[in-house]
């Protein structure tokens, strides 16, 4: 039974969440050594989650001779510097989401890790949710059939650190933030091994006083012609609305992992307390999730991440992944500048070559293909045909 | 009291909704002629639902001296030429959905009503049902604040009759069958007086052997700058989905008419009869509708209408927004074949000439603008910063 | 096409909710003479709903020579006075719930309107409401086996009119007001012609300064073995909570009437008006429902009672039904003294004289009775028996 | 650090539960010993979970040198005797739920650990949901005031082993079975420190060839007069209805831990494999939960046994409790047969020995109690008043 002890760059609200995931419940890795921007930072974090190291100094904590794995949870323009320092040291590395600000810094990223030969993994949390992982594992059963479309959304009110509404710092703005989640969420319902070939992408500035866009529309066409959808936004009300959907040629999926997940509470008194990420009241109708860090993946994406390091195997979120994510985004940007489909580009695709394009062409009869049948409010049943030479439609009611 | 008598066209899926809506509860209107494709089918319709007059001859029914009001719910390639009879007969005339099977039939069907002066209703349904309505008055109400986004989705597994999947004669596929539903319903969350500038479409044929595109996802952008999104589909299984969100910068709406209203039903032995229109399934579990001309807006539609007309007032959908409906699908099929963003092309706007465009620009104090606060797990609350001068973001915790 | 001109008593709430619905959408029937406590009120409602005649004179209210119907809305003290002069006066009479303080007012009126030989009909609108019926449609057409268990819930933060709290003039508490609606749609659900046998009870007054009980649960056994249970309190805090769930041998339905029927708004304005009856909070989470008189049954009540007195035949809900409601709050009442089981105690049984008892008997091959099957995590199914001989109990794994 | 080796008695469904729960993401305690009726089944399931050792002699498994701690998983009529021989080895001794077949066998188990002075934890994994225990520290927040009544539900089609069905072997049916969960669950909302006094229950025989009960309902009454309610039966359809609502003064809490939990999936192709415990379709809408063992509480539960015996303090649940729910459950059977409420009989109570009773009195002046306010359709707010000397209740409008 193998443990790790961790080097953890960043304290800020996904550092907490890292922590808590990784010092909760009966864990058996923790994080030794943690990195904040002052001393000061870096102590009181370390008294709260009983670190044993703490350092402002990136160097020294990437390089604590205790440590074998590296856990990047600083701002965007700082994790290519991070990944690069850990892949010197020769550590594995787990970089959280985006990846890079942009395709060509995840690039080098992905050159980093892949030419010193270190384990590097995406932290990608919602891709793990327990949900979605379920869905995931249904959809390569065949529940759904073929996936014609994957809808993800992510909006709130906004993030909750200066750095996020900062665009040199973050590389962009909702897209950049919430997009590279939804944009992967999509690419696991579709298929990884799909190529995504174009998009289409809205970038509006329509709230805030900032610079990056606070809203977000974006489709992508596959290979295969199926189609991912985003959503995202800084100006949602009402709390963090975190949903997919999955339209397949025979089933459907629905999943939400945030504002309605069978959790409700009405209160006159008042909360008294955090209620969740986003919330925006403390009192009236309340929808609180169980336990955040399982809902929202960070549990299931660690033991994903060690459990591949210690059997010597890529995790399910890889650094490419990462890397295709960002040049998904660099085309939504190029879209939304020309108001035109964009190709995606992508210096190498790891994925199938060739893509059957989707197709539902099912015969009725000899001469007929079926469009389709239905129930009617009389009882009766209506047939609807297609003839394979004329073209011609009809119906037949049974 | 004033009360009408009807004569309706076509006796297929729609008529019969019409005919059980103005026949149910205690309503005062009759239909009191119909006319049929074939002399049987209107006399078994007739006999169905006790209508005096009945027969096969378009013009016939139209001129029936004892009624005053005209009902179109025939396939769209004959909307035109049932309007025309209509107008010049002086009778009243409401058309179904979609008014034409493009702009340029709807501007003569406008024409016509307008030039013979006659009362004329756009029958939208979904723009009438009952949580519509309440939603609409809480925007108009400032409930939400100013509306951003507003996403309408109609989606099921295709229609029930030949004609929609024929190209010719339904004027196109699901955005012309669906499509105008969201669109319209679009609108009305947006405002109807905010002009809709221009449109990105998809239109995909993904899996039924038809010339039509059978899967459309499409964007409006209108000149304040909001987006509409509909996503329409004759592919998706698991029922009718008909739901609509909006997102406004004081608040959030959630419709859902169909799918899950508070009605589950689980059933081993089988529903015995019918579940709900485009129910898949007759066993597991059912999500049926209380009464589903009152959810679908039928009862308010026809209401509105005849008040309306009675008062000498518009009714709240008119051929002019049924115009207005066809041009943007009009564009919606051209963006899908030149892939850009297309122009709403009017032959003029009866709206709102000027249009405020939506901004947030909150002050914090003399020196910052208000970017967002949020209460963290710590029960601190962040407070995110933008300077007025120098634009830096900061922030700061209490 | 008949139509009605009406007598109403009373103008508080339900006055209000009967005369939106009657003069609603395209109704032909009409409020003609409004009775109210004093002559400004009565004016005052009159001219709010343009009602021809109004006074504070009851039995010249009734008497109007006008009217055919009587619609008694007024405080249960009262009731059994105004069906008295109804039935005196040749009129059908419609009675809001509950239609006694107790059982012997409820058999005094049932014996006046038969006597008589006047219409009389129980206004019972929640037996009435669209999903209810749709779902009592289902349970005769055997979707759901043989009922088992009905809960009935109905809870909110109290009553809006004085009269309710006041002991002498309701007759009781929360089980008059609430526990009434729900006793008949557990009977609804479970069998009209079965008859209710005896009852469990609590009674409690736990946070209002008042005589009568503000809280209570009730269960009732029916001849069959088959179990109604009633929820009611007025001290419920986020709305009105209307549900109903049934369970029987072969399915399950839910019915949610109020507080989540697919409409979901977040506002941090505030609704700025009114948001549905109880509602106890404008702003944050609120739960509206579409058209209130349709989803709370008044306007399919109202179609069963008039429809049903043009054809001659007793409505859907009668004053039988109503005595037999009173009949089970009497016995609930004695029980919650008692602390026992007492028996429903009714002049006549007009139902079933034999029910057979409810039996899930099920033969698994010739020596053993099927007790269930089930698929287990590893996909394997467990089958459990029991011999018919020896009682053993045994399982099997395929 | 610490981490355990444990012995597992009992490979079943729960057994298995448990070893995934221990032996899932990156836990620290290990199964070391298992111990199945025959040495084939231990083999298997050792072999299964990589246990090191494994046995069908209890006394040799509980007894192995490497072990500390035991955990019974087997059925109800063992429990006794295995939690003695375990208390016997000086072992700290986790056991299932229920922890005897009633009062007495729980109090002898009591006994025996408390004599021997070896940890004890009561495995209600119910308590420990995650949504459960965010409720509870809401609750004990404030959020919903005082609380008045909580329900548990659990029903389902009934247990997947033959012993569950055997009255010798499981010493009850649903009551014993499902009722122990719901009843801890209720003592947790309404405060585990006041006494539960007296009982009301139903427990019948519908739909199986069983002497057990497989339907119940029971009110268990408060020292304070809080009023819990359960509900359980082996004949639910539809899957397994795990469901909690909470009214207290100031909110209301509903939690549903499995058929409505945010993930909805349609399927016409079949879910072809295993979807969630008591699953009964696998096409059609499906109602999977994303990860059982964290959302049915075996993970938060194990973290809290584990924690509190390295910690030398109690756990959440106790001995006591269990022994606490059993009395009450003895209760629930007498009462099915006297027809009557019955105390509930403990050999000590350990919790408040006074409780103050719950009252809702608020002055609204000098003269009057508040009874409660509401905003009518017409915007107007009514307040409802009690006079405190004459005890009249007087409403004003404003």
């Amino acid at each position: 039974m193998e443990s790790h002890k961790i080097t953890l760059l960043g304290t800020g609200l996904i550092g907490q969440f890292y922590t808590m995931t990784l010092h909760g419940q009966r864990g058996r890795d923790r994080v030794h050594s943690v990195c904040a921007l002052t001393d000061d930072e870096a102590r009181t974090f370390a008294d709260k989650w009983d670190i044993p190291n703490f350092t402002s100094d990136m160097e020294k904590a990437i390089n604590d001779p205790d440590t074998d794995i590296v856990i990047v949870g600083i701002p965007n323009d700082l994790h290519e510097k991070a990944v690069r320092l850990a892949a010197g040291a020769g550590k594995a590395v787990l970089c959280t989401k985006p990846l890079g600000r942009n395709a060509k810094e995840a690039k080098s990223m992905l050159d980093a890790v892949e030419k010193s030969g270190v384990f590097a993994g995406y932290l990608e949390d919602l891709c793990y949710t327990p949900k979605t992982l379920k869905a995931l594992k249904s959809v390569k059963n065949g529940a759904v059939g073929t996936v014609l479309w994957a809808r993800s959304r992510e909006t709130h009110p906004g993030p909750h650190s200066a750095w996020f509404w900062d665009l040199e710092k973050a590389g962009g703005g909702a897209i950049v933030d919430l997009g590279c989640h939804c944009i992967e969420i999509i690419r696991g319902f579709i298929g990884k091994d799909i190529q995504p070939v174009e998009v289409i992408c809205t970038a509006d500035t329509l709230v805030h006083p900032i610079e990056a866009e606070d809203s977000s529309i974006g489709l992508i066409r596959f290979a295969n012609r199926a189609i991912g959808q985003f959503e995202v936004s800084w100006t949602f009300r009402g709390g963090m609305d975190l949903r997919d959907e999955v339209s397949g040629t025979e089933g459907t999926i629905w999943l939400n992992h945030f504002l309605r997940t069978g959790f409700e509470m009405f209160t006159a008194a008042g909360q008294k307390g955090y209620v969740a990420e986003k919330a925006e009241t403390e009192s009236g109708w309340l929808f609180p999730v169980g336990d955040e860090v399982v809902e929202l993946g960070y549990v299931d994406m660690f033991t994903d991440m060690f459990d591949s390091l210690e059997k010597g195997i890529p995790p399910m979120e890889t650094f490419y992944d990462g890397y295709v994510v960002n040049a998904i985004i660099d085309a939504c940007y190029r879209s939304a500048r020309t108001k035109k489909w964009e190709p995606v580009e992508l210096f190498e695709w790891r994925g199938k070559q060739e893509t059957e394009e989707i197709s539902g062409l099912k015969s009725f009869d000899e001469d007929h293909y079926l469009i389709k049948t239905e129930r009617m409010p009389d009882g009766k049943t209506k047939t609807i045909l297609k003839n394979k030479k004329t073209g011609d439609i009809t119906q037949k009611i049974d």
